[in-house]
């Protein structure tokens, strides 16, 4: 008991997301006395200056280098540094710090969320790519530099809040809760058909565009199995999804003796946040609890992976490794964007995803290679981006 | 890792109810080698004889003196010693094994539990009159002796499953999961008329008369809050209680980050039992594993404490404390055996109650005393079952 033992000195990658957001709007509510060591943002220069302005970081950086000017006349005399470029995001993640918020987003998250786990660091994750891309990597370099990796979305956080690593062993599978997204009701014909506005529409979480066709292709959950296998080192037939449309369950686990384990709370990321900035300890803030009374019925129900083939295709992935996850990651990026572009259907976003996959499979591109992991996820990426863009140029030529 | 560390010497006391019996079937479906130092029934001299030549245990008690040369007849040459009475029973519970199932039912199963937390063994609780009459008592015998007391039935085992102590004081509430009984949708009108075979018939369990009947007045849930703040050490009123009648989320706790983790799991008495038996590690058994797509909704609401005042008045014992707890039981079990002799009404249970506690109020008889907690409950005991008799003849006659 007695006080908490909080990190005091932590750096916030991608400070104007809303994860970075959140993360910082927590240290106010929870007024914690928390010390900045830098701030990272990607182009958005105003808010992060702001953050800047309010934080009193050591480091403000902006990654495009266009807005360094912008940035430095923002926080003039303020005695924050302002830096730009890539070079110095990842001075920043590597930076004196004992907890970073890893939260950019996309590829470009990876580098910097490796260079903070090399330092030591505790590193809250949110950015996905570095474990679908890296994620052996990831949490071998975190423990032989002492650090660790917790995670921040809400499936993850939940299973790390009820998993307990001495008894990997005993553990017989993790169930990760997935709201079902706007088609969970929807026939396959019906799906065919769906316009990009009807899959953006999210019933429980507001979120960004690609996460938005990813959670209704489950592809965001079939993600999830990949990270979660990888994070809490389980067999991949050892980790499962189940449908929760209401999205107060975060996710469970299941010990061989009959036990199921689950976190549950009202969707607020910040709650994810706190557990990760206090672990082992619990941050005391004014959370909004949950009321089961007031919830109304939980639903569970088995994905049907005939509409949802995306579950399968990550699911292959992870069983194949090496470079697949990265694969498949990088070519459903791909497709989501065709399908927002109105070039492919609904239902293609799998198809390319599948096709991708094993025309790299032929070439052997997902094969693991030693060396650089870096370069390896880069390369990786850069080919399945070309090869999942070959295949929806073949498909809308055939329609 | 590597294989499990689990108690090699075992008492069973109560091995012939149904926790005893769960027990034993449990190490034989866990195919775990254990030990019986002890094995100790009531009345039951048939099964207890079975069990003995089945388990090979070094003693076997017969509470009932009048059954043990039946039970010498039934082990000759079997080389298990045959004992009886209340002295062997108390021989037993302190007998040196390092776990001991305490499962004796009632205010008889208060003395070998505390006799097996003086001996410092790992104590499996499932008598609920040890946490209810000598709490903080039993707490901490088991503490000087370097023991423990692990929960065995299902919602303090799983409040215990998602307990941290080392975050104890950034626990914010505990919430007990209850059926809701019977009655759960009934008026009170309804409830003033009901018989004991409508009470008798509880939705998800099978159980013995009086516990059923206590799970119609909530009752049992009143206690339980009683159990889970003495066990947890959590204030009055960070013990809460919401109905859920499917039985499937066992009990909460809720952190003060916004995070509420539960125990899940299909009614088996074997999982919170290996659970308390292999701790920290867990015990793998063919255990039935929660699926949830199959499980319909699960539902929660609010206690009505008009319909349910067993609930307020558990809460109030718990407040006043010393002996309360213990006369509130006591008159309990005299309410509701007048009840199911149809000598006063099914509402009148609580009445019973709030009038003794009342009565014993007034003549100080709830105060805490120094000395043998053990007389001391025995004590409060007696006068609590002669106050209530007295309110139950007054009912009647007002009647």
């Amino acid at each position: 008991m007695g006080p908490l033992n909080l990190p005091r000195k932590v750096t916030v990658l991608g400070s104007t997301g809303s994860v970075g957001v959140s993360t910082l709007e927590l240290f106010e509510k929870a007024r914690v006395e928390v010390e900045i060591a830098a701030l990272v943002a990607g182009r958005n220069v105003n808010k992060l200056a702001e953050q800047a302005l309010r934080w009193r970081p050591e480091l403000a950086v902006i990654e495009d280098e266009s807005k360094l000017p912008e940035l430095r006349e923002a926080l003039k005399g303020s005695g924050v540094k302002a830096a730009a470029g890539q070079g110095a995001v990842l001075e920043a993640a590597a930076a004196d710090a004992q907890w970073v918020m890893s939260a950019i987003v996309g590829f470009a998250g990876l580098a910097p969320t490796l260079a903070a786990a090399k330092a030591g660091a505790v590193v809250a994750l949110a950015n996905k790519e570095s474990l679908i891309c890296a994620g052996p990597s990831l949490l071998r370099t975190a423990k032989l530099a002492g650090g660790a990796v917790i995670p921040v979305d809400s499936e993850h956080s939940a299973i790390f809040q009820v998993f307990s690593p001495e008894n990997h062993d005993q553990i017989s599978r993790l169930i990760l809760t997935a709201s079902g997204g706007p088609f969970r009701a929807w026939s396959r014909d019906q799906m065919a058909r769906a316009t990009p506005e009807q899959a953006l529409a999210h019933p429980n979480w507001n979120m960004g565009a690609k996460i938005s066709i990813d959670s209704a292709t489950m592809m965001n959950k079939g993600l999830e199995v990949i990270e979660a296998a990888y994070l809490f080192a389980m067999d991949p037939e050892r980790v499962d999804v189940v449908i929760h449309p209401q999205s107060i369950v975060h996710s469970l686990v299941e010990y061989a003796d009959g036990s199921t384990l689950a976190q549950l709370g009202p969707p607020d990321m910040k709650t994810p946040i706190a557990c990760a900035f206090a672990w082992p300890d619990r941050l005391p803030w004014p959370a909004e609890k949950l009321n089961l009374a007031k919830c109304g019925p939980l639903t569970f129900e088995d994905p049907d992976l005939e509409r949802f083939p995306a579950l399968r295709l990550a699911k292959a992935a992870l069983v194949a490794g090496g470079a697949a996850p990265t694969a498949l990651n990088a070519a459903d990026e791909v497709a989501v964007a065709a399908f927002l572009d109105r070039r492919i259907g609904f239902l293609d976003i799998a198809s390319v995803v599948s096709e991708t996959l094993e025309c790299m499979d032929r070439g052997s591109s997902t094969r693991p290679e030693p060396g650089d992991v870096l370069e390896w996820a880069r390369m990786t990426d850069a080919t399945a981006r070309r090869v999942a863009g070959e295949v929806v140029s073949a498909l809308m030529a055939q329609a």
